[in-house]
């Protein structure tokens, strides 16, 4: 007997027919003596249809009335998941983010959970309660409602896990698992047993997009392990942990998966001035715009100025665009210009910190394809590299074949 | 300038060119300097989805779960309507049942208000916010979401009102005030410039539909004013009030109405056992059973044994049989008849209990139209006749005419 959350997607509970089968789920995982606490996301399109009605009311909608507005569709989902529970004879009871004991920070849309409060969920769970726990959202200490912004029923469910010193997370997806490579690029990628916190973090950010960053961080923090599983079948998943738990690190895999992403923009600041505070501004500058930015490469100085290059996932170029001219201007630069046509490849591994030379025989793997490398970054488990879009999935297929991971 | 409490149903914000028809009637009385905390219902058909939703997944759905759902609706409403505002330049917020302070007793689906704390509306006012609070819904001490039961967002505008001490609540309904009678059959009915609260309540449980009976009990507990207004004009209303301020009671109006109720199921119970406890246990087995009874009426006692009639607004018949099957064997009577061809007809008036001789006109003009009184019970402001149905709104006119109140 453990004690298991659950949690499942709002594609999971889109309909009353997908609702009942996820209700069977957890039932099943009642049915085998473990508590479970269940955590949902709003059905299907409700959260988008809520945007589309707020939108048409107001263009420039503020967070806290849409974190108002978006609290509902869990909300629906929870007590919609306990009745159905209810109908098949289980006793079941939904509880609010602010019932279940999630508290916030004071930040609208994209609040962080800053601590759980068991009590009333340890209550309904010593009364035999399956608890179906809303998931996205948390109240702060003035009972202002937040959303932990899209994606974040992951780090509820995560977080409450802590809180409750469950025994494991369960994460329901499309997919049966975490794969050494996305299987509608390399046919031949295997599902793994297990990944590292670290590992899982670093595929979760290069986009294999299976679980939450957040997630995984809060996750690797308090040591929570996370069961990735398809809500469509009982396959047995990949289990992300301490990699200390895991048998895989004492073998001889050096690299674990190859992580694919062409949701790139690179773009490069030419001329930037080389003094103090030019970085610093550019890329407040770009944060204030809420631009997220990943790699970022700073050349060596010529003549007292050098190129700033950097991608981030923003698709809307034109934006962008309109940003950046505003920015160089402001700091300076010579000019800039946005790549759109790259994608960013990468391996992961545990094992590569004791394992030199990995980064090298990638490189070799690109020379021998012809590819030019545009941008590299590496860390202490993962190397990636910015490539021309065209023909960059056949690096990925060549990749995962020369570190041995094929079936 | 003053505080005043508005209430707006769900029809009036069911979809965006009618929350903007609301937002703009609020900012009015916004720009006239006064303060406004604004009540509304789930727009539209949302409840009554909701509910069918649930059904699909639970045929009987518990009521803690319901509440849970419901409470989404006016959540919705509330943060869509402060967008709305705040798309137009008002300072608006929305509260939920909880952040606004509204406290309940213990009773999913059928809560009653316990108290108001007003702290939380009182420093958004102070902030210059127009605040939106969701209606029909608070919680209990334990944080439990309760809802009041259906037309419980009058009583929550009401309650509010009160808790703020406002100068006024506003009821906004698809009609201009309230009728000497209902003019889809009394073409000469007139509007009320004012009503008491006890006139008011027994109209309303008479079956002039316009206010919720339950808001009218707490407007006159504590001498709150309720102005019932149509949300499609800007016509004055009816105040209803406290009769000590109203100038009607001085003149020599004695009849303020005449009430019509077609929706009406008389039930004679025959031959009951006339021993002590059994319209004790026939009226606790209906109340058991949720079955609303109105009046009641015992006939003298023949032989031991006596018959016992009633009249209940319940249109389920069948459900009614068998429910009386049930009872009447229980209790030893012969049986039992059910005649759902009636129709109820009132007349109500604060001056009836200064003068003598109403009802006896108002049996008066029923004999003259040849119409049998099956039913009669009076209290000191009102008088009704349960009648055959047919013809029954006829008699409604004579009496309108009768008692002086045609237009």
């Amino acid at each position: 007997m453990a004690l298991i959350v659950q949690k499942f997607g709002g594609s999971s509970v889109a309909n009353p027919e997908r609702m009942r089968r996820v209700a069977t789920r957890v039932g099943k995982t009642a049915d085998r003596g473990n508590q479970v606490v269940v955590v949902v996301s709003a059905m299907g399109d409700t959260t988008d249809n809520l945007i589309t009605l707020a939108k048409e009311l107001n263009p420039n909608p503020s967070e806290r009335e849409m974190d108002m507005l978006m609290a509902t569709g869990e909300q629906q989902s929870i007590a919609l998941l306990a009745l159905t529970l209810q109908n098949m004879g289980y006793k079941a009871i939904s509880l609010t983010g602010a019932q279940a004991g999630v508290n916030t920070d004071f930040s609208y849309s994209k609040a962080k959970i800053l601590s759980i409060e068991p009590a009333r969920m340890e209550q309904e769970l010593a009364k035999g309660n399956i608890i179906i726990v809303a998931g996205f959202q948390g109240v702060d200490e003035k009972g202002e409602i937040h959303t932990l912004g899209r994606g974040g029923s992951d780090t509820s469910a995560v977080a409450l896990a802590i809180g409750l010193n469950a025994d494991f997370c369960e994460i329901y997806t499309d997919v049966d698992g975490v794969y050494t490579a996305d299987p509608r690029i390399v046919p031949r990628a295997r599902k793994m047993k297990d990944i590292s916190f670290d590992e899982m973090l670093e595929m979760a950010s290069l986009g294999a997009g299976v679980l939450q960053p957040r997630s995984v961080e809060v996750g690797k923090t308090f040591g929570m392990p996370i069961c990735v599983r398809s809500s469509f079948n009982e396959n047995e998943g990949t289990m992300v942990r301490e990699a200390k738990n895991m048998k895989q690190i004492e073998c001889d895999i050096v690299v674990s998966g190859v992580a694919y992403d062409d949701d790139v923009v690179k773009v490069t600041v030419y001329n930037v001035n080389n003094k103090p505070g030019i970085a610093s501004k550019l890329f407040t500058a770009l944060s204030d715009a809420k631009v997220n930015v990943d790699m970022i490469i700073q050349s060596g100085e010529r003549e007292g100025h050098n190129d700033i290059s950097f991608t981030t996932g923003m698709e809307d170029t034109k934006k962008l665009e309109e940003l950046l001219t505003k920015i160089t201007s402001e700091i300076g630069a010579e000019g800039f210009d946005i790549d759109d046509n790259v994608a960013k490849v990468s391996i992961v591994g545990a094992g590569m910190i004791t394992n030199p030379g990995v980064a090298a025989k990638m490189f070799t793997v690109l020379y021998d394809l012809g590819v030019n490398i545009q941008m590299i970054t590496t860390s202490e488990i993962k190397v990636s590299c910015i490539i021309a879009k065209p023909g960059s999935k056949d690096v990925v297929i060549a990749l995962h074949s020369a570190f041995g991971l094929d079936a």
